[in-house]
């Protein structure tokens, strides 16, 4: 039974780092890393200072968990045959998330293109150099596969990828709130995958606006599938307990 | 004599005007709007209070003249009979000012890309919407022109360009401080032309990452040329008179 308790304390722990992670990410979303306030924090995610300290030391090391979970944040997509689907499916995924407004990918997105003030000790290359690290793996294993025109460079190819999506997302931002930025994504996509992969796969992707939302659907219900596996993988410990 | 002391007087006041566009610019770009003072900016552009009062009303103001004076920051690039090399071109320049530091350029993308507060009265749409216009300028002349594959829209490729270059560039500040701009704006160069333009155009575009500074040294010869035919040209007025 101790062991049952220890465990329901660790999955509160979990939530309630994740309710003032969420609550973090929300108001930098809204007025930036500077104006932030740990009051205006502790308010949304409605939990005491000292559960707050418990979790984070101080507004910078929430800034810097935000910023080092973003990739984490987007469900995975279901898996692809071909590799650049998966990577196609994982920039709708995200395009999707920013524009139904989730805290999280908002957050954690504005956090890293603010500039901010070069006191605030936030490492904004944590999440770049991630995403950058995630598009060289997909690139190559569809390099391996044979997706890729042959004179395709993988990582300089990754890392333009990143800077381009970045960049469709701030201008999008701009001119309309990202409402129209799984339209721009869309562009954006076929216009890039025009340049490296094979004819034969080309012609196979599926770059329509409405794939995020689409992808979004399968990711959550993959989620839930493997949440609904992992419970009754807990029911059983104390029942056999 | 009274027509040229009032020209002289007219030209302090743009060169006054302009050392505080400059000054502010500066500082938008080091620390934010947020954090910008005038008293800073004051300091800087090394100007009364009462002589930067005149030219702006507030900071807001100022602001907004360091972002709507983004496009004109750029120096005219010398004139190319390819219309996608006269793009690219204005492209490696404004990456060229960019990684040398140029302030007026730095401070304006700042302000454009930080996304501030929702009412801190910015129209960042302002720059973005001028770059895109002037895009779908040059890409329409390209596509009368026979420079443009058949299936190019013109409206939502420029608006892609300019989102991937602001993007490309949000990247190389992070994991540069734009160091590496000049190399990545030719990475982005070379893929998308690669997708819009006809083989016989691709093969004579210049895309290498040294463009920018030639181009800009270009530019300033043309610049220099046109400010010493209209000086002659004010010298001859008074003479005449």
């Amino acid at each position: 039974m101790a062991e049952v308790k220890a465990v329901a304390l660790q999955e509160r722990a979990i939530r309630t780092r994740r309710a003032i992670l969420v609550a973090a990410a929300a108001v930098f979303a809204e007025v930036g890393y500077e104006a932030a306030t740990i009051s205006e924090i502790l308010h949304r995610a409605n939990v005491t200072k000292g559960a707050l300290y418990f979790h984070f030391a101080s507004k910078e090391e929430l800034a810097q968990a935000v910023l080092a979970g973003q990739l984490a944040t987007i469900p995975p997509p279901p898996p692809q045959e071909l590799m650049l689907q998966q990577g196609i499916d994982e920039a709708f995924l995200l395009a999707h998330l920013l524009s139904v407004g989730d805290p999280m990918v908002q957050g954690s997105i504005r956090l890293t293109v603010d500039q901010g003030a070069p006191s605030d000790g936030l490492d904004r290359r944590v999440p770049m150099s991630g995403w950058i690290e995630h598009n060289i793996e997909i690139l190559g294993k569809a390099k391996e596969n044979g997706e890729l025109l042959p004179h395709v460079d993988v990582a300089a190819t990754a890392r333009m990828f990143v800077g381009a999506f970045t960049g469709v997302q701030v201008l999008s931002k701009i001119m309309s709130n990202h409402v129209d930025l799984p339209e721009r994504v869309s562009d954006l996509q076929r216009h890039l995958m025009a340049g490296i992969a094979v004819p034969a796969v080309l012609m196979q992707l599926d770059t329509a606006a409405d794939r995020g939302a689409r992808v979004y659907a399968a990711a959550l219900r993959l989620r839930d599938a493997a949440e609904g596996a992992k419970v009754a993988e807990a029911e059983e410990v104390p029942a056999a307990g």
